[in-house]
């Protein structure tokens, strides 16, 4: 995939989230527009800009919360999902009802600002180590509610996503080694119980468990705050026996030395920086 | 109000939003909990930790988040909802089913970083003017569907909360100024339509504005992005003729420029950074 | 405001309702009409019909709800909303789909009956005080799940809004200021805490109380159930002091009534009666 | 049954309403309440009084309103469902924490107050005709949403209820015998269609259509805006032939003319009287 | 009705359940196509083909599930609904944006193949009394969420509904006449409480019980479980005292036994079979 | 696993679905049982029986559907999930409010049944395999609406569980390859796109086929309608290369051909059988 093409969620399940959010905003109704404009069908022209430099993500989404509010709103997208644009740029130009122009211009606005946001400080990691062979993915640490746009963002971004929730794969954590008494018995009772597509994932925390989740046959070993040294001490232990099994580092992954974890060898390095580290970027609207 | 108090949403409003977050991450089972301990009713132990110094906010909510899994979980809160907090705190310690520890933990722990993020953002804002007779308040800049959590988080930091939504104040922008003819005719219009208990703020952006909002009898008048100076000319043009009309001042805030414009007098200066530019608080689980 | 215009709620937060609304009288489906018409696309004319004299409300809603059916129908609207109108005046003509015309009229009429009859008395008490400065507004006393559509028919009837719900404005009563020690102790919290634009209303029973809520600077100030003199005085001793807080009547509201209260120089006189003492304006609907 | 008992609707019916109604009130909060005792755990009593003299309906659900926002509110009825209490009557006490009271007290009394104006003016028409054999019933003209509850209260106040919905019967009108080409053509097409427990009823205008819908064996017959001695003769008719069809008379029923119509000997006599022309209970409360 | 008509639900229904039914297959993206086709509107063409001999039903439904994932997409059904088909018979033709035909495929497949499999076995055993008087019924042994459409499916059969839920008719079963103390309370009690047009089914298990039934004008007398000459002498006792109550008899009905029942002259046989023993009919769609 | 133990959902996903279930049957209301016990707490006892020999599955879902029609209905499973039982057998024991135990009887019979069915006939292909390493495992054609609970069955019944939905698991089909332009463009776009933990899976339908995706690294290749030793031949060239990539086997698996395809070596046969060929098992209520 290039940088930066991002899946969109169809509509039939994007719709029913704009619609809340449009309703969060409104209450029992937008009193500024509506009492100025009530039945008045004046039609208005508008702009987005970008008001600071970074990579735009989101505007087809944005498009939609307009369009929810009337079905003949065009909004034309002028700038490619997921470029990098200079504060100035002009990224959509709308046309349509001005009180769905006005009524749905916060909602919009909030949601392309925050997935920009996670979009431009993703990128940053991404282009870090783009030269090396070791990707750059998410984790389930996203705002409640927005999990499918924010790891949509962090697409945009240039990351590959991680499991998308606890249901489409497993990952063993230290807590759930202490209740099966061991990564062995762990697996073995996942693995009997899981749909078999689903594959399983387990944290290590020293080179002793990276070997008993190698000898049963973990799908992924993940590699959780070890130093350097220690991740390419397990990467290469990890390769002497299984040429597929899936490699993650987490744990203290910064602009700063993701590249040095990356050097390891390993085949991911998860992060939730873009959405936990990042700011809005700003866009404004402005109409004509 | 003493710093740092928010007022919790009632639970009936918070039960919708904490299920539709639990349901989001959860998808079609919690694999990994499920599988390892179905139908095995074990206890379990677990403390939360702030592993940043900061502003704790949202505890209150993460306990109701465990007991919508299961409703004898304990959750006993260890600090003050808005109490600032060093690294390594202890702020709660969780005693209950050991799989609706392992299945909320995301969830609400996701969330009251955010909050904890938002609340210590702000409180910095707040210190910085708190010797000043000048209020810090917020904006419509939130995450969807987030707004009233977001805006309890600014709260617990110390902000004045600004209007909710788009109908429980009215706020005249420069497009409605536009559409309506001019800010007397928007304000006359706007105010014969709406209920008579809301007040009506216009964005000012010179002067003229100013006195032209001040003639028509607007509740608050906004000086939207204007240098200090021109603030404090402002503020003596209004608060000669006026002594009740609410000044706010927004545009340019930082941590840096708040303390100058607070000192140009106005009652309230509003900004979205601590929803916008705040990084998520890091707090993690450690089950015993 | 002319007399009679009301702001339609946008059609995002009604259509919710008006589906829940026919799902309420359709359950498993029109037996009568669908075991009649079964995937016979039938086209058919109506007509709506005026069976009492009376203010005519709710027509652009009723014809949404038929559009709900069969998006193609076309209800054409022959009386201004607002407008008066005799018995056997025809409001409205109808085409399109046989079936949706049948199953949509009960539900259709239902609504405009009831939106009807309350602009209808509505406009009685207007009328009453039409000469006089003093502005009729509505409470919160309204059918539960018909809030904002009752508080439209009120404003077509010609009164203006109350808060819309218990979030849009505070109004401290007795049992707040018992459970606060005092007024002046329930404003003082409740300022601290509330969105600042919002304005605080006191229900007072005497004079004392009007004074104790002038001290603190209460937005608008109640006179619940005073005699005129005592309402007149009140009045007196407001303005003395301020020429800003609202002063609004409550109370034994009546149309034999409402002149004498408006007399005494209130800005607002609230009642419920256009919702509670009101009866359905007859309206039909002939298929031709 | 004794006049005046209802068939309360299950809680998993209700709760849906009762909370969407909750919320429709308190929207983003109940600012006045909440702010005042915020996280306050303060216990108070309450009364509920009647403020005019008839009929009160609908206590049971006010008692759930309450439980819903405070599980452990304690809500005793004083006065039998149904029964007629003069003005001042206390009905019901209260207890529970305080801001369950305050927040829910509108909500609660707003659904009492409508649905024992309804018992009030019901019981007004069945006591009017109550050692004739004749039974009343209601309609479908209810206020959209209230459909359960309202018929709830006409049974209340010792009406009997007529369907309840599109579904639960079939009423041919009309409009559907114009479609069929003739009462026989539409009972027969939707005879062979609906569930067979079904009963079909036909809308008569005239002797002529009465004896076609006897020929075609209705089950139900409606007299529909009849003279007196129309019906009389109709009912002479039916009777001849068959001992076991349904009479309705329908159409100019009033206090005045009921006893008329029900001489005629009809079984049943059905008008949307109590739900289209009653006015609200006025109830209050109280707390101590 | 000719055999085969089935009175499909109107689309404000229908419309809820399919969406739900969408989400539940593409939870969080429908990874395999979207991935393959994102943003890239491909339109394609498909054939919907019978893979085994039997009624097909439920195409009108498919159509819409794959029109709400794309408005645009044309379904051409050349078949009528409730016709017989051979293996192999191309049944439908479609055309449109080719994800939204891989999405969409495995829920309107699954639908359509569980409603052809009732159809069909529904058709053979009305055909096997087809030329007796007595008409086949179904019961509320369905699918939990499917009622209405498994109830349309047996109609496509060429069966007669029974009631649809529990609320648009009585059935008094052994353990309400236990509870009531006898046949007569239970009737007594019941008909005075419930929506007039409603009827009442008592079931009977000797003729006993058939008798009370009919003194006490049960409106369907339903012969549980008897064995087929005492079947027919409760006709025989029925019939001499009343011609219109309506006679059921179900239990052990198969299409061994259906004919021996049907030629005791019931007006009715009820059975679950059709829902509860027929097996999907084989459907598949292949892309061109 | 021990045969027939399935992982549960949790309740907050399943009440959702049972509260549907629940309202789809009692409709506007259960006339029958709450005309007759109206408001009267009757207490009652009763069992459910086994009217058939099979599997039983769905008894912890039954009980919380009378849970949520009354808090206190205690359901005591008198049988493991999973087990066997002979026609006759009690298996489970109910106590509680009379009207609960007859307004819930029917939803919860008709799922227990269903799922009964399901788990019964998955049981008789599970064990005719069940020497065999081969596993048996269902697929995505479920009835809409019952996904997770119909692979619930089918795991009670011993099967595995294939992917459950759109969102878990790649599964690229013919269609899909067509529109990439073949395997390997399809393995390395979707490659490219999905969330990395997500596995693979191509139908293949020949060995060139095969082959194909073994060079392009699915990870798990479905033989589809291959006959028996064009499997075997598939297997051996799959197993030569690679060890680790799991092998399925779809088509044409009848209780007759299941062993005879196990016998090839395949790592998994899969199967809508016990889904859309199984009958459901009796199973009553009676009330003591």
């Amino acid at each position: 995939m290039e940088t930066g093409t991002g899946v969109l969620p169809t509509l039939i399940i994007l719709d029913n989230y704009l619609k809340e959010w449009l309703l969060e905003d409104i209450g029992r109704g937008d009193r500024t527009t509506q009492c100025l404009l009530n039945q008045n069908a004046t039609e208005g022209k508008a702009q987005w800009i970008a008001k600071a430099d970074g990579i735009v993500a989101g505007l087809p989404i944005a498009a939609r919360i307009f369009q929810l509010l009337n079905q003949k709103i065009d909004f034309t997208v002028l700038v490619k999902e997921g470029e990098f644009c200079h504060s100035g740029t002009v990224i959509a130009q709308i046309r349509g009802s001005l009180d769905a122009l006005l009524t749905g211009e916060r909602v919009a606005l909030n949601l392309a600002m925050r997935l920009s946001g996670i979009a431009t400080l993703t990128r940053k990691y991404v282009e870090t180590i783009a030269d090396l062979p070791t990707l750059f993915v998410d984790t389930r640490k996203t705002t409640p509610g927005l999990r499918i746009l924010e790891k949509y963002a962090t697409q945009v971004g240039g990351a590959i996503n991680h499991r998308m929730g606890l249901d489409d794969a497993v990952m063993i954590k230290d807590n759930h080694i202490a209740a099966a008494g061991g990564i062995g018995k762990a697996i073995t009772c996942i693995r009997s119980r899981i749909p078999y597509p689903l594959t399983i994932e387990v944290e290590t925390e020293n080179l002793q468990q990276v070997k008993e989740a190698l000898e049963y046959q973990a799908d992924i070993i993940m590699l959780d705050n070890m130093k350097p040294d220690i991740i390419h001490e397990a990467v290469k232990i990890i390769r002497q026996q299984d040429k597929k099994v899936k490699i993650e580092a987490s744990g203290n992954v910064t602009l700063e030395t993701i590249r040095t974890i990356a050097k390891t060898g390993v085949d991911y390095i998860s992060s939730s920086a873009p959405i936990t580290q990042s700011k809005w970027l700003d866009l404004s609207m402005k109409i004509n």
